[in-house]
């Protein structure tokens, strides 16, 4: 069975990089990414792993075992964080992945194959996008000189600040082609919570799409400019925002949909916004209701523009398909819920994950834990210690199936 | 007649300082402000004026004529700028009086009393609210200690930055009781372009509300988190938004809301925002219509708060009663307009002004020249050269009545 003590003192551990005033943020290929990413290294130094780094910045530890021509079977997940983050999303998968194979390393067991824990660069996809962006360099979806040359939210280059902290290696993506991929991960949703079961079998994950939308209006003064007379790009932008959630509300359809980002230009209380810059980031599990939905979208701003004297345009950050994950896979993983004596569920995953971009290599699946009361990308995002342990024991049962030991 | 071209030069001049990548910026109290003040204090000088700064950093030059004993004619406005504005509003009025009085003086006339310019602190707000705060704090309606102590959109505070500026002032606010004040700008609204007339008598000044809404949700997680269980602060903000302009649109009211300023928490595009915050601008000319808005905004933020699950603070920011000018100045402007072959109107000003904070101490009035299709706190902001000068020597002529010369 796994330490759970050493499984929870790596995520505390984890949890306090990155940590400012109280708060929480350790975004992609920043300062305390880099601080991070050497404790991860330490750990899998320890754990007696080979490391290695590809040109995206993702980071391998790998178990050289059985035949060393043979696929390996890949763990992993990330570590970079949101803003004002929780401490399990992504860590609990690259920290779970690292105990397993430590816990069978030290159990003297010989897998058939090696075994690569990764920590894929840049899954939030906050400070760059698109999301999910080094497993999916990894997978060859987005080319390594294009990835690298993405700016971020705060004006950097993603190239120029992985070489700033060190992390941009020498291999290319997709060096090590696995034979299978598994993730662990909290749910981040209220499913396993509300029903009390401990163990998700992830078979697919819903389709995201990301787009930037900024309108231009016209500045004007707040107290000389009639309403009938105003071209308001805030005005048009609020319009947006509650004409998204109108329209699923008329559904029953599980689509969400959600404006994070928000800002107005020039930004000044007596000043009609000349400029609103805001992110929609659209799901929905089935792929033809999504692109339906962009599409109600794309004609509503048509409309506003008209309606408001505002021009709109829109960028695409991300666009990424529903994903089915591998049968056999998912019910190994049920089939290790049984044998350690926990319930288990089907289910689908809200959040992008990295499992979905490695998917297109090879078969791929996730095992959740329940988050509690479903929260997470919130500084209040838990999981119970007894799920932490019982997800990583499951995981490292259905590494014993997969490499059979 | 006044020297057009030293009119248009000056204000050419002012509209350079604080000018960045070609935007103009120049906020109270900043760098800029400084230097704005600086090139002022010295055309006072070159007019032979006696300068004079006040605690909260208003900007005097006074011509000592007639019985130094008589209460001072007061002309004036402001210099302080919104974000990327344009370079009339303010600065006319200030270059506008200081070039009447220039003129008046080069030509050797004797008016029965001193006339003093002033260049109030802070009147655009957009920094420190309230606006017209200078001239709020000169005429009594606001402690000095109070304002000094105003911490800015920037965590600046107000007193330490005219300390750092230089131009915290020894005098007592209020320390000249003006005999009557006149204020020159351009209208910043639609009505005198529109309508060809040349000349805008101020007879009232409609009254402002503003107010700071902060609304407080719970971050989640933009995929996993339904749509129904969301407590999403930017939802409820844009609510308020739309909320405002609908509520206006269902009346014929000259009501007028604007959202200027609009911040989300953390802002990150897949995190369902915790935090909204954002300034709501109310006018109306009618002190009962606008307060009816308010309890109407008020009541709509009660119930948003239990339909959103959001808790929502209200803060005050500035609270303006319409304002009537007097009716004998507003006469003399008109009669000035005719005796220089001028068109001209009685009219409402839709933006604050420091006149309506001087009409608390003495009779006061506002001539208004056409803004182009009614453009202001936008960087297209203009008033034809030849209005400026009309303006100017309306202006002129209204002083000459009011000293006797
Ligand atoms: N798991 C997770 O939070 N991924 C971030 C990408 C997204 O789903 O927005
Ligand atoms: N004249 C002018 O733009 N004043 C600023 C204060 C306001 O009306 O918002």
């Amino acid at each position: 069975r796994i330490n759970a003590e050493r499984l929870l003192g790596r995520l505390r551990t984890l949890g306090n990089i990155g940590r400012d005033e109280g708060r929480l943020t350790r975004l992609a290929a920043s300062d305390s990414d880099r601080a991070g990413r050497d404790a991860v290294v330490g750990w899998m130094h320890d754990a007696g792993l080979e490391v290695m780094v590809d040109r995206i910045g993702n980071l391998f530890g790998i178990w050289h075992a059985g035949d060393a021509n043979s696929a390996p079977l890949m763990l992993g997940s990330h570590i970079d964080t949101v803003i004002d983050a929780g401490i399990y999303d992504g860590c609990y998968g690259v920290v779970g992945g690292l105990e397993v194979v430590q816990t069978l390393r030290e159990a003297g067991v010989k897998p058939d194959r090696p075994v690569v824990i990764a920590a894929f660069t840049n899954e939030e996809g906050v400070r760059y996008a698109p999301d999910m962006m080094g497993s999916l360099v990894y997978a060859g979806g987005l080319g390594v000189a294009e990835a690298l040359a993405t700016v971020g939210t705060d004006g950097t280059v993603l190239g120029e600040e992985l070489a700033r902290i060190g992390y941009a290696g020498p291999h290319e993506p997709g060096f090590l082609r696995p034979h299978a991929y598994l993730e662990l991960h909290i749910e981040q949703g209220p499913i396993l919570d509300r029903e009390g079961v401990a163990i998700g079998a992830v078979e697919n994950l819903q389709g995201i799409s990301w787009q930037r939308v900024t309108i231009d209006g016209v500045a004007n003064h707040a107290g000389t400019t009639p309403m009938a007379m105003r071209r308001d790009a805030g005005q048009a932008a609020a319009r947006v925002v509650t004409f998204l959630r109108d329209l699923i509300s008329q559904t029953n359809a599980p689509t969400v949909a959600t404006v994070g980002c928000m800002a107005f230009e020039p930004n000044a209380i007596n000043v009609i916004p000349s400029r609103a810059v805001f992110t929609v980031d659209l799901r929905d599990p089935d792929e033809d209701r999504l692109r339906a939905a962009e599409a109600t979208l794309a004609r509503y701003l048509e409309s506003l523009a008209d309606a408001e004297g505002v021009t709109v345009v829109v960028e695409r950050l991300a666009q990424f398909d529903p994903v089915t994950f591998d049968p056999a896979i998912v019910a190994a993983i049920e089939a290790a819920a049984a044998e350690n004596g926990l319930r288990s569920r089907r289910m689908t995953s809200g959040a992008g994950h990295d499992a979905q971009m490695i998917a297109r290599l090879c078969p791929a699946a996730m095992i959740f834990v329940p988050s509690l009361k479903g929260i997470s990308h919130n500084p209040r995002e838990h999981t119970q210690a007894a799920d932490l342990q019982a997800g990583a024991n499951v995981l490292l049962d259905v590494i014993r199936k997969l490499t059979h030991v």
